[in-house]
């Protein structure tokens, strides 16, 4: 089955061949993983001059490669590599924006085991760097999306260094986080939310609240 | 042999092996590709939080994964994609940087056939949307270096796709672009060359020349 873009471009599922609990295509936005909502997304954002942002491609470390006679080199050996750096970056409004796309099948809490510790380091020094790192987290039975800013991030993941809790509950996600609304074209409008996060920061928010 | 970065990391590479002629190693900087010069200009910034930029992983098509009993997954077929993007990108000072880096063995042009529609597309995009596009250009022979500003490159580039030359000669590169200075660390500070590029546009120098 080939799957287009609206702009016509040939969608070409790079992951999804590689884990198998994503094969249960469905009409509805049901079966789709988080990464590929994001690149419907990004290709929306694209195609209406929006935003430049990409997934970049999985870091792979090759062994062997063929060259076979007339045609295209085969790489027969390779192995996956750790990320060292964030899944999604670009440039939007002449902003730096990267960010790590997670998905969670709990239905209470996300928990902080699949972020890896040089992916924290790479989003703190984009923040020192005046860039806008955050994650977006999916609760997928909830089908919830939440854009976790980096700097409330960090505060969980310390909490989790210094030996405490080893996820975020969900409250908290709801209480410092942006909730993205999902939808049909853009499936996801992170950027929309993401405007409102930084017109209304989540730490005046609260300060707000507490004064009132 | 393992190579390590100042900072103590080890240096993996991955394009390496695919390509043969980067195997003259030698403690000079003369067997080094471009591509490796400017990873370690990037370990350079990082370390001392001037930047963060990456080169993005190699776009692989993914077809086969065994995943044997207690080791890692192997990827057992796999094919190069031609990449949508460019090479590299990254935060600077607030500023998205995106550029690809190429080099050529001529003496006196930088042939364009190397370049893909699809990554000019994207430069384009970027600039459209206040980020920073340029292309790093080596000449391997005369081992210089240049920044190619993407509006400077765009009007060589339509030029081509108009039926006219299809390279920039080495002349024009001079006039246009600014040279970066090879030296020892960082390797290649294209950071200070694009910063003296800001501050004094090509195109108002060349206007102050004419005015002269």
């Amino acid at each position: 089955m080939t799957i287009r873009y609206p702009n016509g471009k040939k969608y070409e599922p790079v992951q999804q061949q590689i884990t198998s609990k994503n094969k249960n295509f469905s009409f509805s936005n049901r079966g789709k993983t988080l990464e590929e909502e994001l690149n419907e997304s990004n290709e929306f954002y694209l195609s209406r001059s929006i935003a430049v942002i990409h997934k970049k491609p999985v870091p792979i470390q090759i062994v062997h490669v063929k060259y076979p006679v007339r045609s295209a080199a085969v790489i027969t050996e390779a192995y996956f590599r750790s990320p060292s750096t964030t899944d999604f970056n670009g440039v939007w409004k002449g902003k730096y924006i990267d960010f790590e796309a997670k998905e969670t099948t709990s239905r209470t809490s996300f928990p902080l085991n699949n972020i890896h510790d040089h992916q924290v380091e790479h989003m703190k020094k984009v923040t020192e760097h005046d860039g806008i790192a955050f994650l977006i987290v999916k609760f997928t039975s909830l089908e919830r999306y939440f854009i976790v800013p980096y700097d409330y991030f960090e505060e969980k993941w310390e909490r989790k260094i210094a030996g405490g809790r080893k996820s975020i509950t969900l409250k908290e996600i709801e209480d410092m986080s942006i909730e993205i609304e999902a939808g049909f074209n853009p499936r996801l409008d992170y950027l929309a939310a993401l405007e409102h996060l930084l017109q209304s920061p989540i730490k005046e928010r609260i300060e707000r609240q507490e004064n009132e």
